[in-house]
């Protein structure tokens, strides 16, 4: 039997066309983030605000728009832009009165995570995070071991500055990491994690 | 030299048409955002990002990309896109520790604020917002007058779940804003009025 699998962004995928053990996005793309923990994070997002537990979204690539054309009256056609670089990291919300910030990477690399994959404007926003008393972290997947882990944005950005080589071992993930449970809802609880790592004692939204 | 305005809702105006000294992007374009207060807005945030004081961004609008060329080794130009409805509010970030999370809008009307402006998923985003304890507010700017106010989420959605009428007086905002200071840098000081509205006795970053 086929089912199909339907993704927030309106692609439909043939379950049966994807082989065993394989997913068919983890290859980085152009920015480096790997599609399938995007749609992981995106659905999780989703069942927290259905749930009114969380308000956490990804932001929208920006794009510089610089012509648009109308084939019709009330329909907008873009026909020429350009990707943009972004200043801020993917994904901010708000969970528990608390200011969440995070970025995402998926890598197929066993041995270590290329720091390639984090860029300047994301350690320097993360940072600006931390400063101003919000909870910053990184969200780092191993996908050949499907493993996800969420990082302490100040721990990760640390090592990052530390280590002289291209990558950071794969093993300093498992020593300084949380590793993210997967599931059906969420498929990825990291608002656990987070309040494991960051909200030990804290009840209910406090401020105000 | 006459070089043409392209606004996304399919209007294009001859910029040499705009008499001097008047912003030829005042005018209210289809998803009822004036241009002008995004400017000064996003240079606000800009100063209020370099001297630390809070991280706030615009988010990007959501655009759907169909189709990319490649024309150079590393060079991506979308050819095809379309604009797509947003799930959220314009503005979010952080400030002395607490989630802020804004839209805003821009009438040229000078008797009251037209109602369609305010769309039904930013309403309920800020509802969400206030529930889990963060601080929303919208920013109305009546051009005419040359006014911004802010105006707490809470009140305008009441006011406007109430009102039958299509718009929302001028004389009501001048009750229940607050009137928003220009100047040079920043150009809006809305955070002097989050202080205010919301912080009193409030020092600084509390959590964590």
């Amino acid at each position: 039997m086929t089912s199909n699998i339907h993704y927030p962004n309106g692609k439909t995928i043939k379950k049966a066309a994807i082989p065993k053990g394989r997913h068919e996005n983890t290859i980085d793309n152009h920015s480096g983030r790997g599609a399938r923990l995007e749609e992981d994070l995106n659905a999780s997002n989703t069942y927290y605000n259905d749930i009114g537990a969380a308000l956490i979204h990804k932001k929208p690539t920006p794009i510089q728009v610089v012509r648009v054309d109308y084939p019709s009256r009330d329909h907008a056609k873009i026909v020429e832009a350009y990707y943009r670089t972004p200043s801020t990291t993917d994904y901010n919300g708000i969970y528990k009165g608390h200011y969440i910030d995070f970025e995402a990477k998926e890598t197929r690399n066993r041995s270590s995570f290329p720091k390639y994959l984090i860029h300047e404007h994301q350690i320097e926003h993360l940072k600006k995070v931390a400063k101003l008393g919000g909870i910053g972290f990184f969200i780092i997947r191993f996908s050949h071991f499907n493993e996800t882990w969420l990082i302490d944005s100040s721990d990760l950005i640390r090592v990052f500055e530390q280590t002289k080589a291209a990558s950071i071992p794969h093993q300093w993930f498992c020593e300084n990491g949380l590793l993210l449970k997967e599931g059906f809802m969420p498929r990825i609880n990291y608002l656990k994690a987070v309040d494991e790592k960051y909200l030990k004692g804290d009840t209910i939204a406090k401020d105000n």
